[in-house]
């Protein structure tokens, strides 16, 4: 069947999986991408959820202003969802449906901006409209605090996040130090990160050398030894006074079971994690009598817009703005990727990868980011995660002394089709 | 006996109990002032401790500029500790102890830099010096993120706290709202407070109206009504969609109980808490069904310097200056104290108040800044709170992308006393 180029149409940008504190820059950079190519831009709400509900909204009812907010608000704008299309065998008709929704509002460019099972839903996408005979560009983008994502150097979101953890760890660490004499000696910071440490690792460039906090970091690839790990709580304590362990939410024992499942699951079929620093405190308290405080920031961590990377901030526009320019230069299937140039001084440029290079894949830490007794980061570690953190992007304020972040219209656009039966 | 006025002699300044994103400034405040009088000052190592052991440092060794840089510096930069004195019945022994070693370094000012407790025992100070016929002035100067002390209008070291948690409030919730569709419906933070809700209270100036979060705030002053909390979080998500709660650790049931008692005291008899947001969400889940996330900051709250309000810093300065102010203007057992002139514009001074109007009382928020419903605050608790985290004091930042906080050199004093065997 030939494929009609168009030449005209509209573009559908859609948040996917859990949101960051730079994902809006990136929708900041696609809408004001398009309006630059006079190309009118949907956004679904709620993600790829609003797609199948035929619930678009229309971006060319937000002003100039608001549009440009995006680059220091954080969370989704348009919504997200934790939703995961079925493979096309199982469920062809939620792909169909998605193609018959594009082709009722004349939809021929379709940004997906999340992680590797997003990338995986904008290639299928891009399969199933080329195989229904509807001209579909599907362009993956970037974005997981997790920074697991194939191919490129970092992802949008994670450079954020681990300019959070580290200002956290500094500042909780100069606390515990002030107070370690006759109050806590230990103190567990828990981290985002379910099968990469890259969060934790983070928290390592809050210090340097071994008095420095934070003095352990459990990392996700490692299996958890509970006896090298009090050891190493112990000497730091014996030696230093106070100890600061960054903990990865991920870290399993030996017989591979989460030292902390809540025991729920997400859409996804991941385990639902959180408590790991109380079940370490617990133990710590427990075998060496030491008193802990912990702490779980949580959201707190990915939404942190207030103390976000200035690089981050770029690249997560960038993306966005790359993914515009992929998709009306008529590629498929493909995602803006960063790549670095150098570490010091930091340069980076975006270039384009093909999905099927990133869909579903995970990328781990190298072995060689890890110190030799599991506990700390070497200096290629540093090397390569000191340039994410780099530049403030303070938000604006307001006189009431809160950051001003923006609320769009999300206006609805007038549905043309029958409501979606799953 | 007739007490002789001092001509000269020196300052001893110290830190107590928790510290603070901004007790340093208050340090910096003491020291410029001091060396703008030309009078030496010393800090003790470690709070009242240091001074028992003749643990002094002479701050006379650091640079003008590490004085400075301890205006944006979180922590203790001298040690702070959590050790109350007993009674002068129980224990003369330790309070003559400290007249001789302020008499060995012929200390003429003491400025003690905490909460209530503190308030205490530099009273009790300026009482036995008096009754050892040595001439000494004891300030207090007020610290504590718990807000509760008597008298002042504020406290210096809680307008950062509020900041942090209103900012953190608004941020995780634009995350859960983006997210709620299909993730998470019932975001629960954990803040500090034990007996006073003021911090929890803060996080209601992110903020306005019934449908903006925090929807549901939970103040140590009310006994926690389960039946109510549940209909509270129900009706929200089932209006908005989403619900945030905003916890103080130190919420009770009707039998009187902490929420979530850790079973651990520290060294001033206070049970040590942490753990209020898993019961929630646990209670969330189980009564209602509803997928949560909580988050519990702990240290990071009371440290976020990078978060600080300018406000609270300034204040924290201007204590900190006055009290070397009303010292050496011969004052002795008071507190300079932040007294409001108005509430919009905001305006401000500092006061000098007796230390026994002060010591061992604990400030209760007014019951007129609860909610009818007892799970928000009011228009006179936002008139309240809402200059108090007004302007950001951010910290300089280096090109590796951390704030550039300061260690000091805390070069310690040559000892003239005998070893301290308490």
């Amino acid at each position: 069947m030939p494929i009609r180029r168009p030449v005209q149409g509209k573009l559908l940008y859609a948040q996917s999986g859990g949101v960051t504190a730079v994902i809006n820059a990136t929708a900041a950079g696609v809408i004001e991408a398009a309006r630059a190519r006079g190309v009118k831009a949907y956004a679904a709400r709620n993600g790829i959820l609003g797609a199948l509900r035929e619930d678009l909204i229309d971006t060319g009812k937000e002003s100039k202003a608001a549009i440009a907010a995006l680059r220091h608000t954080p969370g989704g704008a348009f919504g997200s969802c934790r939703y995961k299309l079925k493979s096309l065998e199982a469920n062809r008709a939620e792909y169909e449906r998605l193609i018959e929704v594009f082709r009722a509002h004349d939809i021929r460019w379709f940004l997906y901006n999340g992680g590797n099972d997003s990338a995986d839903t904008a290639l299928k996408l891009s399969q199933i409209g080329k195989a229904m005979g509807y001209d579909l560009r599907c362009i993956g983008v970037p974005k997981t605090v997790d920074n697991d994502l194939a191919v490129t150097d970092c992802c949008p979101g994670f450079g954020s996040v681990a300019k959070y953890t580290a200002i956290s760890t500094l500042e909780a660490s100069l606390d515990v130090a002030s107070m370690a004499e006759t109050s806590t000696k230990v103190f567990i910071l828990e981290v985002m990160g379910r099968h990469a440490g890259w969060i934790a690792a983070a928290a390592g460039l809050a210090g340097n050398g071994p008095d420095e906090a934070p003095h352990v970091i459990l990392f996700p690839e490692n299996v958890f030894e509970e006896a090298a790990f009090l050891a190493k709580v112990k000497a730091t304590v014996e030696r230093v006074g106070w100890c600061t362990v960054v903990a990865s939410e991920g870290i399993r024992n030996s017989a591979g079971q989460f030292l902390a499942d809540a025991g729920t699951h997400d859409a996804f079929g991941h385990v639902q994690l959180g408590g790991v620093a109380p079940t370490l405190a617990a133990l710590v308290k427990q075998k060496l009598g030491y008193k802990y405080h912990w702490a779980l920031p949580d959201y707190l961590q990915r939404s942190a817009r207030h103390a976000a990377s200035k690089v981050d901030a770029e690249q997560a526009y960038a993306v966005g703005k790359a993914a515009v320019d992929c998709a009306l230069a008529g590629m498929n299937a493909v995602m803006p990727v960063i790549v670095r140039i150098s570490d010091a001084p930091y340069r980076w440029k975006v270039e384009s990868a093909p999905l099927a290079k990133i869909a579903n894949r995970e990328k781990k830490m190298p072995k060689g980011f890890i110190a030799r007794d599991g506990f700390g980061i070497t200096a290629a570690a540093r090397r390569y995660l000191a340039p994410l953190i780099q530049g403030e992007a303070v938000p604006p304020y307001g006189t009431d002394g809160l950051p001003r972040y923006v609320t769009l219209k999300n206006a609805a656009v007038e549905r043309k089709l029958p409501a979606w039966r799953p």
